[in-house]
């Protein structure tokens, strides 16, 4: 059994986390760290783990962690600058959901979080924790930058077209829509039950973090640099990611042929589900699963592809994805844990 | 592992059991009855299922049925009437989703569904399926009836306090709230999206046929003949049934007190958790999962206890209590499968 | 015109106040009164404002308040306290939509308060503000103590029954149904978004202030005292509440019966729509709208009536119902600005 | 007092034009058409009007139209063909609210609908119905051809910055987000709640029919062919519609600049609400209103303005515009009770 500390278990990302674990067939939750809840039952904080999961939240000490054989790091910005290198240093495998080490230049890093980095090394040693993209480094690697949900479900959409050279680097829009949790368990007022149903907004227009991580790898898709028009905005729904993708086609092309490269693609991929032409993806389909859903429309008056992407954002876009990662670590079969459907109701 | 037939795998009830039972370590799906989608793969009718299962949805065949172990009848009313008894015949165990073989009296059937039994024999021998209460008998049956999912939220709720002889059988109330699965996928005004969102209304009051399931199994608890006011209504979410009981007392009791008698009462009960007193549940708690959540207030001006019960209406109230019932039927731990907290998020 | 001071301009409650106001014919809104907003234009605070209200938000000032006709006190428990003294003193009409003023005995208030009442002589002046009731001592009212929500719903439900002596004063039961609005504008983690929707719970169960509002109402329909067991939830819409009240009944009766009791006792009321027999209201139909609506079932098998009656929360259950008492107040139209249909959509 | 035909008065648009019409001061409703409810109450219908609106559904009669002064037309797609040209001949002025009369060129017509065209004649006469555009041909129209929803909340968006010449007529993307009533009140398993709530999806990508409504009217600002990517999306909420229009700039520019331009293109508009720099619109802002609030973001590293427009889809999107357009047709102030906040709550 693989030792686990989930280190911000009381967040959205973190408790969902503990929720994939706690009936992971390999997983033992030994620290469900927790500053705000020290002390507290799990039970008692989320009580829907009532008769599930019999454990205390507690505060860090890095001593009782340097036991386990991995921990998620889910800390909110900034707090886990001191913890990783440490436990890197004890020899953990560290499953980061932060966005400090998701950059292959430090640059980039610098310039959209407005601050230094404090461990250039580690992030120099950091594997991009997108399995789908970066197997072979994941599963050899100490420390996993996990993607942000935003990125992996614009990522996943965008990469083979760019791969290809089928798509132009040119003009790439990606309008993408997201749900509640997306923002964490953190109170604000554009959060309150009634500010934010029968509710739609954009936020972040053309500054949003993400935008940089989804740049970083579709540059290395396309081979140039690529610069695009990133929307965020929110939805009144829990969970969910919904990105549609605009990328003018370097020559005419079918939905037909699109779907087969795509299908080519990803064909060994499990968690990727390429829609066949005239289908479209749903967030429903894809709510409390690991699965990415790609549906392809060739726009042939434009020459211009509208991919629609969608994932769970807490699932594949946080923990169902570091999960994802923490098997391929540990040399599990990658799905163990998280094959299942998803709840559709 | 056991092979299995859901018949009726494409309403929401039978949804719910392909996706409990594709994930179920000792189950193998066989058969996944649908006259409206005969012919088709369920991953088309239900897109969260690609990958996870590939099966076709197919029309009764009762001869390829009767090489499964086990029968789930999740079909329209009146459907089942001439299958079950078939099934059984061929030696199946099954468990029926519907409201026929629920009753010990036939009187009461015919009396709140306006029809004749078509089985009077095979309704004296089902079993009631809720197995807080029946375990033993269950896992001896041939045919159980699977109970309604206000029901079980209810008689769940008020069992103990009128089986202590502290619940007055007089003046019962039981208030209850339901999300719009336990109304089906078929298609109405009343539940098309506009008309439900932001709406609250009750339906069928005085006249719900689960009134008469409450009313038999809280006689039987009581030693006498029970009455209750049941009122159902319609709340704008998904899952969840929330039923506020009302109990006169036969004597001063505290909450400290009742809350005592419940945890006694089910003490070994993995599937029910009793709030300690202050704490109420809510149907967040619960949805997705197979728990029942109850929360004991007494209102010591009046010497009434107010019990709050809460269920997943589709899961514990209908799928995932039908598959606890089938791991009772084959000598399963009862849990297998069904064991995890629900989604909260 | 009527010249108005709104003094908590941008609590939920003040804001319809200010958009009911904004649209009335005979109504001068001079003031829109706010601590936490102070300067600030209400078309930054409420954007739905831009162009059609262009006023700042100011703090208190008693001598700008004082060249009002009227002022509604929308402020948070206890603020009030010595503001309303002071207008009175000033000459100004003063409709209060806190608790303060809604009682005949200071002790009842005392009690569910758990405070000593800072003005009993203005607490032994005050009208409550329930038109249906007390039309003609509002007219001539200095200061009118503007009901509950919860307790608006149900009096109205609840009152013609008990008030014919057909309806038993024992074992009476609301349970009651309210949207998010009812909590305020303020943060907390039960109002977010992720928390709230797909949620229900009861709270403050047989200890909901507005418990004592509602038995001294129906106490004085009845001719004697009531009590009530009242348990208030939050269920996951906006606007709306829904009470469901059980009463035994003294004789046999039929729900037409008691329809035409209904419709004789309010045969003069615009505000309040009796249902006829077989058909039930819905939040739906009075959402953004004065009105109540009421529907009556008999259970002949327990000679109980089951009352169904619904308001919108914020509206007939706050501004709305504040607006028909300053109607009243000056002599207008009782409907004068508020007789419009819901928005259904 | 204007006399007014509602044809279609039982569907979504349509009984939102009652009830904006219900409280307009000019306006006398003489006639509510409705095919399926034909002598029936509305007040039955749609039972918010109880009360408030005494009349009944009746189904058409041409002689009894005849006697209005205009008729709102918002009957299914190919229902309007004969009754138009009968309605014209007889003297009344026409509010259409399909598609059929909002085109310049019948060709465009035929092809995005996929049928010939009824009434050339008249569709060469009609005027289409956006009045910040076209406000003086309206005016003197007979008849008008009421933009979509969509299509009123793109072209809004775009138009100024088109017209400026600044905007690029190529790559240009509207990506657009529109509430469920959008769909109108047919069934269907797509708008069941279950089916809708917590999930979002695109649509007719590519070949939404509004698509060439869009680009003959940024063809006339931009004075060339305009083709645009159009993709409806369907999200979890009742009233709004957002668009996210991405346009490539000509020149280098601030958002305060083209906040400028918008302001100065939209100066004597009550009806649009450009947002100054870094505030952005939500479709909470406008819903129950005729308001379109439009903010402007400059992606500068980019060279590309992304228009953020929204609208409440069945107000300033269909039943408000109509009420616009008639209040224009017959020499009333346009604002004329349409000039409200809308809900916000």
């Amino acid at each position: 059994m693989i030792k686990i500390a989930v280190l911000g278990a009381t967040g959205y990302a973190g408790i969902e986390l503990v929720r994939i674990l706690s009936a992971h067939p390999e997983a033992e939750l030994k620290i469900l760290g927790s500053q705000s809840f020290d002390g507290q039952p799990i039970s008692e904080v989320y009580q829907n783990f009532a008769h599930v999961l019999d454990m205390n939240c507690e505060k860090l000490d890095l001593e009782r962690v340097a036991e386990c054989d991995v921990a998620f790091t889910a800390l909110p910005h900034g707090a886990s600058k001191d913890v990783i290198p440490s436990l890197i240093e004890k020899g953990l495998k560290v499953i980061d959901l932060s966005g400090d080490f998701r950059y292959d230049d430090i640059k980039v890093y610098e310039k959209w979080y407005g601050q230094e980095h404090s461990s250039p090394e580690l992030l120099a040693e950091s594997v991009y924790g997108l399995p789908e993209l970066y197997r072979d480094k994941i599963k050899k690697a100490r420390l996993i930058g996990n993607p942000g949900c935003y990125t992996t479900c614009s990522i996943l959409g965008a990469y083979p077209l760019l791969d290809s050279g089928i798509g132009s680097p040119d003009n790439i829009i990606v309008d993408a829509k997201s749900g509640v949790t997306g923002a964490g368990r953190g109170l604000g007022l554009g959060y309150h039950f009634c500010e934010c149903t029968e509710n739609t907004k954009a936020y972040k227009v053309a500054t949003h973090r993400h935008t940089s991580e989804i740049e970083q790898e579709l540059s290395k898709a396309a081979g140039c640099e690529v610069m695009i028009s990133f929307t965020p905005h929110l939805i009144p729904q829990k969970r969910g990611i919904f990105s549609t993708i605009y990328v003018n086609l370097n020559k005419k092309c079918t939905a037909e042929e699109l779907t087969e490269l795509y299908r080519e693609f990803y064909k060994d991929e499990y968690f990727i589900r390429i829609k066949e032409p005239g289908k479209l993806p749903e967030t429903k389909h894809v709510a409390g699963s690991n699965f990415a859903d790609i549906g392809i429309v060739v726009d042939e008056r434009l020459d211009r592809a509208v991919i629609l992407s969608t994932i769970d954002n807490i699932y594949k876009g946080a923990a169902g994805q570091a999960v994802q990662n923490m098997n391929l670590l540990f040399g599990l079969d990658e799905k163990t844990g998280i094959s299942g459907a998803g709840f559709y109701l």
